[in-house]
């Protein structure tokens, strides 16, 4: 719904695998959904190797492919970096991006390790007309959107009790190949950083509090998977293809508990191996006046107990959100015609695009990346201090709705 | 994934509500999801009112706008011509168009009356070169596409039994205003035509059989409604806008049982009125081997029991429709990564280009709509026959895996 | 909770088989739980076979057996009579318990046919200081009664659809051999009769009005069936045992649909048929405020959707039905801790000897049974009338909150 | 079905609140569903306030009634004592009844502390001819039966993950009164012991693996509560009633997680303040092929999740736990007619007087309910200790099949 006239939001995007995908969706649909103050133009895609890039950028819609980030960075047609490597070229990539005065969308984990996210955080703020923003889209589900707001309304009282957990079931094969995911200096971590870092998010999103200690631990259950030449995330570890097994560097599986700002419980758990969860990123919030509860294999709905009514009419309501009253579902389609994983991805653009013509500040920040960040941490120290618990410091608040 | 050097597809689509979106949503996407053996452009959008239309073309992406048909339609420029008007329109366009040698996407109901129906099938059978599609694109939901599937694998065994709904509330409010999908003449029927047909098609669709007969009755609760200037779906009707009360001429609610032609008994329910049911097109089939399940409330899921297991590790099998190897899934995400409601009509897209790239025929055509027009014609004179039995003509036979 | 020092009430049941069974747990439980008037004593259970039965009491915890029901129904210690045996034997027990002063509680359906309804209900209306029960114990299934409560309330508005479905599977294997439920003789019709009369009940019930007319089609899609000495429910049929093939007489499944005396039009479907339904007995109820969804396959739950709230707010709301506010309830555990199927019995018996102690009639009444009755007629006659519409003359009201 | 004539097994049952409710209908029941060696008579029942407990006699069908439960104990016709007290009362009882040639089933969990659970075990050491079982009869409902039947076979492979929760909400208003349970000296702990043993227990069992090590964190949530004549189970605490507030000295909730014996990890959480879970007993198992997941509100089902079917047929199987093959079943009734809570309690009974015919060891021994113990005091210590993790000595296998 964007008109022709507004002016151009031109973007260079690094990397083009499942998240290029998504992004390039997310970029392509945004402006024809919703009123958005800049035109987004996917303008370049990058990679490593000209001609598979060169074919992305075909398929996907890109103007151009270009092999060289740091060239395509300076270039002044560009106006916004969207990183969608893994976890290790982050930092790089976004420090050199905002030193160019670009804006800045990146994907989560923000880092591997919390003195590189320290170092986003230090070069978000010594730019700040940039956005610096953090892709955890779950945020961005309609339902979970929904959470937040009835959160922060009061309609379940204070929070007391939170358990959340990010189900997947992809390394349950033993023989499933070794691929970046499964490299410790790739990926930072294994299911913690992949899928726990967006239950964190979500956590603290919804609730609007951060968590302030942890105690947790990590599993390897595979120590060894053969080296293959295309996992389902691309790229080669640890040796050629065929010539063997690899180690597998990361956990598999976390369990963690913790305490949020207010004194509130929080269970979770992350996991790559529960056989028959698909993507079951699901939480359940407990307050004083009732209770929320969301799993993302049935994503356009959000379970709602109202303790305010009387005990012989209550239940779990079952919300399905989809109503044009309910968040973003305005820009799509009547009651009932539910929404995919992939519009997380749009409405994160679109949120991004009206917070650069707004001037506010776009959410999840490199602050709250950065903040993720520590959780992650802190639960692997845990883990390797006899579950003991670990304090986290609070460096940046949570304002309110800011989006 | 279609190569940017596929001849185009230049598409002019009649009508930019509700249907509108969703197809100009699925124009933009199929290319970048699928490999076509064409490159589909949104050409032209033709609207009644000029200022209208020409937003519309802005907002949705077609790179010109129109307000008279007849001329898009002879343009040597067009090659398909996407009729997304209230139904006492289509005939008449889809006649011109395939007169004029285009190519016809047509949505459903495929017309107001048989005899349309009827005309539409003779040209299209003129013009056996042309597609001639119409739109029931919940065929192309994966887990309306997987059952067919399984039922035409013997998975279930012979059918036995069939129970549809559709289900929706959105008319359960008495003061809802009268609007063109409440008036016989443009709608031709109520929630029988709008969304029976739907789970007759997909009925047919999945059992790979035709209804020969049924018996109904047909039913409006709210006989008169305010007149107001904008219904969920657009124009005026009966009157001025604030003028009083019009009446409806549809039905609000139709029920109706009938048989399949291997003998299989099939009951059938559609309403507007069922309080909470927002979009709930479901089914269940009952087979000599085993059972499935369905309800577009939940999309991304088929159930599923098979009574070959044993009888203490049975049950209904909960498939999340989100597997590479599922229908229409390898376009898109990993396993859980659920679709929403406009990727049938991607699909739909997708199914079309193919087909025209192919030169086979694309189902559902505007024979399989014309059998549909049958039954709800059937429905109809049963239910002013005190729900006598009413046969059908079955004259066109529904080929296997056609699409 | 009934005390020791209650006057006793003697009972004699016909029959033992799975009905007897379930009887004779709520006969032994109810005043155990519930404070009642009287006191239940399990006198005398009744069979042909000498032996057979003498073990049934044994097992069943009556305090004699017998063989001759008519000599057991003139014996003074009796006061109330148990029927439990097939439909086609009902009429002539009840007609002389009736005579010889017993109360009665009558298994469903009340009979065969209208004409052996009408001959109980007459003699019912002889004998106005006995009770004379039809035993569709899923009233007292404790969603069930919740659901009409809130009818009653006014809490869904007036009813304008309903839907109803009982689904069984137990007859899909075609081996599956002949007993008396597959001969009309005994059992009078099929699943129209044995899982078809529970839902009209429970329609009539929950919507506290009558069926006034129906179309339908009944369908028998196994016609010969092995013949076996002992089949899940009993006695040979047709011939000796595994002497081949006998004649299946009555309905495997049966559609129908009608109109409640408001006008409201419903939908039923019962099937022994449908793979995976093991006893899906549920409806859903759509009111002008609001609907209610039921399954007993999920039997502690009520689902609930509430028109009158906010539409972003709305959604159904899945009523654990095990609150001590709840019917039946405070006879039982806290909340969350379900009941069972056999529930539904004791509290018929609480019901019943509740009415007995008070003087009041207890329902369902044999005139409530024989409405049952005439509805299965009528669907029975439309099915042999190419599914015209029967009307059925309603000639006994449902008088509210009677129990 | 047991034969009047088998001999009496004679019991006696101390308290009479609501776990004697529960098991005095285990009692009158069980004798008439199974066939067992021993004929249950319920003797006398046993409680402090003379006139309370004859009314509960009366009630609840126990022959006497007494308030020495001492005497009791060393009467000659006790063949059996049932303890249903709160937990501090527990090891006295226990030790003095197997000190008179009692059989003992005592209620969970078995005591308040390890030192009174281990000289409950060592008692049970000194008279092996006699049962010492504990109350978990949660083991007992059939799908949780069936779920650790479905691990013992290896249907589900190696186990890798559990997580269990025990959720309720009864405690959530902050103006419940005070009663027992929330007395450390009474109870013990709160949600910990009294619903988080239920889980630990499960898991155990199904898994068939002890807990070797934990770490965990427990909460109070509201600290003082207003003291009253009779809270939801009973007795008086702190002070006299309406004289204010009193302290609640136990956790509300507990979260942890553990390793089992083969080093797969656990992850559990009890609570009394997750409003809208009635009674939410809930587990997910992940083994390398395949998965299983109970919730005790929907207790007649377990979903199983088969890895070796083909990724496109796979879902959670939504097994009815119905079936005659099913642990329990043939008992009770044909498919689909489910159990409730109570069933339990029976089944709990059958087994026990099965075990007393068979002279076999009824589980849960002394001995499981010993571990449990150490699991929660281990809970304790942690969660005293910043969560550092606790090891648990393991000192008593979990043998296979034994009930």
């Amino acid at each position: 719904m964007t008109s022709a006239s507004a002016p151009a939001l031109r973007v260079a995007m690094i990397g083009y695998a499942f998240m290029g995908a998504a992004h390039s969706q997310a970029w392509r649909t945004a402006g024809h959904v919703a009123e958005l103050p800049l035109r987004p133009e996917m303008a370049v895609v990058v990679g490593r190797h000209a001609e598979a890039v060169a074919g992305a950028a075909d398929r996907l819609g890109w103007q151009e492919s270009a092999v060289d980030w740091q060239r395509v960075i300076e270039r002044d047609d560009i106006d916004l970096v969207d990183i969608c490597t893994p976890g290790d070229t982050h930092a790089e990539i976004a420090l050199a991006a905002l030193a160019a005065g670009k804006h800045v969308l990146c994907e989560k984990p923000l880092a591997n390790t919390v003195a590189e996210a320290e170092s986003m955080v230090a070069a978000a703020q010594r730019a700040p007309s940039l956005q610096a923003m953090v892709g955890f889209t779950y945020r961005r589900t309609p339902a979970v959107a929904l959470a937040r707001d009835l959160v922060a309304d009061g309609t379940i009282g204070r929070v007391r009790q939170v358990r959340a957990q990010y189900l997947q079931d992809w390394l349950s094969d033993e023989q499933a190949p070794l691929t970046w995911r499964m490299d410790k200096e790739k990926a930072g971590s294994g299911a913690l950083g992949d899928i726990g870092a967006h239950i964190i998010d979500a956590v603290e999103f919804v609730t609007g509090q951060r968590l302030t200690g942890v105690a947790g631990l990590t599993e390897t259950f595979v120590k060894q998977r053969p080296i293959a030449a295309d996992g389902p995330s691309g790229s080669i570890v640890g040796g050629a293809a065929g010539t063997g097994y690899g180690p597998v560097t990361v956990d598999d599986a976390a369990v963690f508990f913790g305490r949020l700002e207010s004194g509130a419980i929080a269970a979770f758990e992350a996991s790559r191996f529960a056989l028959g969860r698909k993507n079951a990123m699901r939480f359940e919030i407990n307050g004083t006046d009732g209770s929320l509860a969301f799993d993302f294999e049935n994503m356009n709905v959000l379970e709602h107990y109202d303790a305010r009514r009387p005990a012989e009419a209550s239940g779990f309501t079952r919300i399905l959100v989809t109503e044009p009253s309910h968040p973003y579902l305005s820009s799509w389609w009547p009651p009932g015609h539910g929404l995919g994983y992939e519009h997380g991805f749009t409405h994160q653009v679109i949120d991004l695009v009206r917070a650069i013509g707004a001037g506010t500040v776009a959410r999840p920040s490199f602050a709250d990346g950065l903040h993720v960040q520590r959780v992650l941490a802190a639960v692997e120290a845990s883990s390797a201090a006899e579950s003991r618990w670990q304090q986290i410091p609070v460096d940046s608040p949570i304002a309110e709705r800011e989006n």
